[in-house]
């Protein structure tokens, strides 16, 4: 059992840091493509991703966006924050294969309307950046250590 | 089979729309916290969601960031775009069975750097404004007709 923690507001200041690391692998790149609809070739066939200027298969730009919202959810500040707006500019693509490492850090903090400014960071294994921006965050107000929800077994039957 | 079709720098102007809908299922958001890694019981574990101020489980605010992605990569610009930035802010949260609407609108048109702003706006079924931000595309120079990526089956076997 995975026990979620979060930062309240008064525990956050200004170099408060945390990461979340993520490898990108098919199945990461069919579920996402499946529950947002993009099912853009570049992404799910290789064939067709050898034309492209990539030459292979690459993870959806917003994939990375989610990691980082996921570090935000489950790390920085965690459970009972409330996501209010997200900046990100796309630097590199990420393979498959490529380990993704989010970098949270907060910048800001407004104590009154308990909003937090953290500037996200996402590199690739080689150091890499591959996507930067801002997260601005209402942090909660209470500690919390939360069970992290239950994920049901998900099965990939590829077409042969 | 679906085809994919893109605008080209030369065809998109200011004014120049597209729209894509969804409606939030569990499976979209076990797929998402898979693949993504977010864990967060709001999204997955109902009894808890009911503790929240949300009342019900609600979708991670970064699938209609998804959603947002798909319209661009699908529709406006379409194939052969490079994304290249998304801002996004939260604006109310998106439950269980709700239909997203994202509608992209061209608002600059930069030809000689094939850099092409718009505005995204996501809606509910209600017309309720859910998110809204601004995405730069480095927009096609060629035409393409692109069959769409074929996902495999994913089976989800829920715990009972």
């Amino acid at each position: 059992m995975t026990l979620l923690e979060n930062y309240t507001i008064t525990e956050l200041t200004p170099s408060t840091s945390a990461s979340y690391s993520k490898t990108l692998t098919r199945e990461d790149i069919v579920l996402f493509a499946r529950c947002s609809g993009d099912v853009n070739p570049v992404h799910l066939d290789a064939e067709y991703a050898a034309t492209t200027p990539f030459g292979e298969p690459i993870g959806h730009g917003m994939w990375t966006g989610a990691l980082v919202s996921a570090a935000i959810a489950t790390r920085l500040p965690g459970p009972g924050s409330v996501y209010r707006s997200q900046s990100l500019t796309f630097k590199a693509p990420v393979k498959l294969g490529d380990t993704v490492t989010v970098t949270l850090t907060v910048s800001e903090v407004k104590e009154r309307v308990k909003l937090v400014t953290l500037e996200c960071e996402a590199r690739n294994q080689d150091g890499k950046l591959v996507a930067k921006g801002i997260a601005e965050v209402i942090a909660p107000a209470e500690k919390q250590s939360l069970k992290a929800g239950i994920l049901p077994e998900v099965v990939i039957n590829e077409l042969s």
